[in-house]
């Protein structure tokens, strides 16, 4: 048998010291440009100002007729002014004739105003009459320069802020880009992150059942959060209860991937195979004890500049260990601003009655009543419960307490993906 | 010039008359069988139980010792009990040896508790003693039956509900998916979205810029929403400005993909050719006018069993138009039971001023305040801009109002994609 004292005493942290040595060790990963259509969801490694205002014409904001404002002085419903119309312009053409006063172009919503027009009549506010030859208008009102016409720069001026480097390109970041005509983007690239599971109790998710053992679900969960965060995976053969070969594949891993992520084999077990890699000489331990529940045991390492986060195999301690620190590294690497889960206060819907000595990242879910957000905690919230993640859009955090935390209580909680949009 | 009359009276329906309209034109997709390692963010097209209960084996929640807790009977401090430790049994295996009264199996956490023992006592509340070959423990209070055991079933039973039909594969369902060894799963298909822009004025986004010109963002924003609900985006080629070749191209495009969605052209301006390409033979018009701002232009129309959606060309009002009917649309066709944006109670943060006689869904962001969810409507929210839709995480509906809206007011709030993580 080993002995356990040899994995050593634990200096638990807290979660905040944690993330800061994290967050210590890591650095910007490279970057590529690419096409702004494949660009959805990448982290932009560019700050972008406009390249010129937007619009960068007068616009016309309605179907209508573009005038000189003041002809319509002193108009009024008995004493209506005409003008002629000279000119058509459809949206996507040029004025083809110069205003003066007396004349109008008929003008479609989104076309450039004539340079000597400074107002849009709409179709509604005009009588239009053929006389000899030659379509005039009516207009029965004064209109105020500036009517209907869209100024150069009205939304955005050229040098502009159009958005920060670090910032997830969503649609509404594409329609800005396509809008400037930036077809093609600087980004982060993806973190290559390589999965290990440990454990000689896995079975892979398409073996058949065995007495006494379970299927390798934590690196496919693992696989869809790094996913979403950002990165891109690598499941690999898991680990099996040896420290060699165990040292041999990290080993390797690290030569060919940007992050190493594992689960299991972190506890203090006789075959706890990570809690002694991440003590030997080819890595430095940043912590293997942090003041949470659950993945108290969750561990982190550093190996050159890479990083290696050793989780717990409970899944649900594997799940929040991987939201709370390596979601968050993942996210850093590509310049995210804010790489932790968004964190709120919300309203405790039912007591919590279970006693921590740490920090408990309760799974719970949201819901919102009457412009209060309400948060529920899930029925089972144990480190070794799976069934509750799928049902989470929060974690709660209930800090140490000696006694049950009422229903009503204002507590934090973390967001996690697809928060309130479940 | 075209007699904009032509295309005929507009009958404005409200946003919940089209939705249904819409619905009642939607079927559900075909379906495929993929891995569980591709499923993410996809939408189941079966429901699954579970095919045994979990976990299948009594588990050890602790390192420690499996007992018959009755062993324990009467154990204090000064009374301690001796028990002989005759097996060990890691996770994964199964143990070699039948327990009897006196005897303890060393047991790591997640293994398989032998049948004849009721209990788990951890490490920390042992003491071990070698004496005369054999290994023994001494504990010192009584252990209670069940101690440190998870019973069978104890998360879910056989044949309990493990996800419904049409729910959205996150990792949390692939946590469960992959624990039952449901390493393969049948999902819907994506819809196949073709997107068309139309209009003359529109540059492809790497052309240089022209005067009275813009670029074609709409179809890009279009694809990242299009893929943000579940579909595949083909982006076509733009339609110029006429009639005939519109129509064969929306024709072609019927043929090839599931969906087709347009934007521009749905004004009544005298070059607005999907209004008139609607209302021909070859389409069954939905509604061509919704109580709405932005996008009141919002068309759509059904032929043979798919649907065309014309947005309008104005940015905002593109983007609202796809995320109340596109949206929905994708989504129904993959199962989705809440196909639409969810809706909650927001406090609105400042005045909103603008008067309406169309209710108003006004671009705006969350904040979560203590407990409270208010809602900021952006500077600029006019169907023309562009430049809000990227710091927007939810849609602001103001109902008709003859007044301004004031700070504090309760209004309903649609989330969109990433609201609270943006």
């Amino acid at each position: 048998m080993i002995d356990n004292l040899s994995k050593g005493p634990r200096n638990a942290i807290s979660v905040k010291e944690a993330q800061q040595r994290i967050l210590s060790q890591l650095h910007l990963g490279g970057n590529e440009r690419i096409d702004l259509s494949e660009a959805r969801g990448r982290y932009l490694a560019e700050t972008i100002l406009a390249p010129h205002p937007y619009p960068h014409f007068r616009r016309a904001g309605m179907d209508g007729f573009a005038i000189i404002s003041q002809d319509t002085c002193g108009a009024q419903t008995d004493q209506p002014v005409w003008l002629e119309i000279v000119d058509e312009i459809p949206a996507g053409a040029l004025p083809s004739i110069s205003l003066e006063s007396g004349l109008a172009s008929r003008i479609m919503t989104g076309a450039k105003v004539p340079d000597e027009a400074d107002a849009v009549v709409m179709f509604e506010m005009t009588e239009q009459i053929e006389q000899g030859g030659r379509t005039t208008i009516q207009i029965k009102r004064e209109i105020e320069p500036g009517k209907n016409i869209t100024p150069i720069g009205f939304e955005i001026k050229q040098d502009d802020l159009l958005i920060k480097e670090g910032t997830r390109i969503s649609s509404g970041e594409i329609s800005v880009l396509a809008t400037f005509g930036i077809h093609q983007v600087l980004v982060y690239k993806k973190p290559v992150v390589a999965i290990f599971s440990t454990g000689s109790e896995l079975l892979d998710i398409d073996e058949a059942l065995q007495d006494g053992k379970i299927r390798n679900s934590n690196a496919y969960m693992l696989a869809c959060q790094i996913r979403d965060a950002g990165g891109e995976v690598i499941i690999l053969d898991a680990i099996p209860d040896d420290l060699q070969i165990a040292k041999a594949r990290v080993t390797e891993a690290f030569e060919l991937y940007d992050m190493v992520v594992t689960t299991g084999g972190v506890s203090v077990g006789d075959f706890d195979i990570m809690a002694d890699l991440v003590q030997g000489e080819e890595l430095t331990l940043l912590f293997n004890k942090v003041t949470m529940r659950p993945g108290s045991v969750t561990t982190a390492a550093v190996r050159g500049r890479k990083l290696l986060f050793a989780l717990s195999g409970n899944p649900g301690a594997c799940f929040v260990g991987c939201e709370m620190f390596v979601r968050p590294a993942i996210g850093v690497m590509q310049g995210k601003d804010h790489p932790f889960l968004k964190e709120i206060t919300g309203i405790l819907a039912t007591d919590f009655n279970k006693i921590n000595n740490f920090t408990r990242f309760v799974r719970g879910h949201l819901a919102y009543e009457e412009g209060q957000v309400l948060v529920y905690p899930a029925s089972l919230d144990e480190s070794s419960v799976m069934v509750t993640i799928k049902d989470s859009d929060c974690l709660i955090v209930i800090p140490p307490v000696s006694q049950a935390v009422p229903k009503g209580q204002k507590v934090q909680v973390l967001l996690l993906d697809g928060s309130g949009i479940l």
